[in-house]
């Protein structure tokens, strides 16, 4: 059975009665260590499965140093979900660390396989439901030093909640003291 | 119509034939400005859903310092998702920081629900697709600048990883320089 069958049958407790349709959505590809296979700033165009091998996602910040975010062994998924989903060029690069073979699946095929088949809307919503919570201890461990930048970013995106919620509760989201973060807010006021 | 059906509409582009059924599954509760709705360290037992008002998830640091890492607006979830899935006791608390309004449901309800009707499964789906798009921005945001904590943790969740990856990759994943990482690693073979 293929690895990604026995995964849809672990994750979702199901079973896929007729693999050959849920194959059909996918292409297989070979990638040699270190290979690309997306670039950041080209059209996002695919989502990866790791059939065998190591993924890792990866931006190159405003120093030209590589920052790596993510990795992916075999059995999970990887792709600039956002970008993925919108159409957009990625954010990120992908690079396999090691041979890596992989499944690859476009956005219209993915829509058309959640369409297809009751048991993949279950399946995905199990992987982002992990993914998810997974994510949220992540950025519990690494969100005690935030910096301006992302103080910025939060400004511009959510500007209703910079007038709904407590100075002092912003402060300790951001990681600054309430001082420090009146101190920034002033800063910005008189800069605009 | 209800806030949450309109959600489930807006999100799923399709349509629920019956909206009671599906709200059968909720309790609705209101709160207080700055009462709590879950404790750290006690069991979570519900996944909100923000109908008014605001929310906060945080944790209390090994200072005592309070340090919030999500807000949910209107239509928002909130809960420890992992404990929530595993009926663990919840490493978060959450508190209203408006009066506030949600529906609230217990994690048996939650999986009746998704059996119950496709649709949600094709709701929570889209959820936690945004939510996880959402989450890989933010860690990017606040992920140049992590602990030996995040190390640590890392180490002992992933050991294969350890293995697998390039010392160069791990230390641009960790944001150490590869001699940083390396002399960690001496230390913490010593130490064992």
């Amino acid at each position: 059975m293929h690895p990604i069958i026995q995964h849809i049958h672990k994750i979702t407790a199901g079973t896929v009665t007729d693999a050959l349709p849920v194959l059909s959505f996918f292409e297989a590809h070979s990638f040699r260590k270190k290979e690309m296979l997306q670039e950041e700033g080209k059209r996002c165009v695919a989502y990866f499965f790791v059939v065998k091998g190591c993924l890792r996602l990866f931006f190159t910040d405003t120093n030209g140093v590589e920052q790596t975010l993510q990795f992916a062994l075999e059995n999970w998924w990887m792709t600039d979900l956002d970008a993925f989903r919108s159409g957009k060029n990625s954010g990120y690069s992908i690079q396999a660390l090691e041979p890596t073979e992989v499944l690859s699946i476009s956005h219209g095929d993915y829509e058309q396989l959640l369409k297809s088949n009751a048991l993949m809307e279950v399946y995905f919503r199990k992987v982002y439901e992990r993914a998810y919570a997974a994510s949220l201890l992540r950025i519990q461990l690494i969100s005690r030093i935030p910096k301006q930048a992302f103080y910025e970013n939060f400004e511009s995106k959510y500007p209703d909640f910079l007038q709904r919620i407590p100075q002092k509760v912003l402060a300790s989201f951001l990681g600054f003291t309430p001082e420090y973060l009146s101190e920034l807010r002033k800063n910005r006021k008189q800069k605009k």
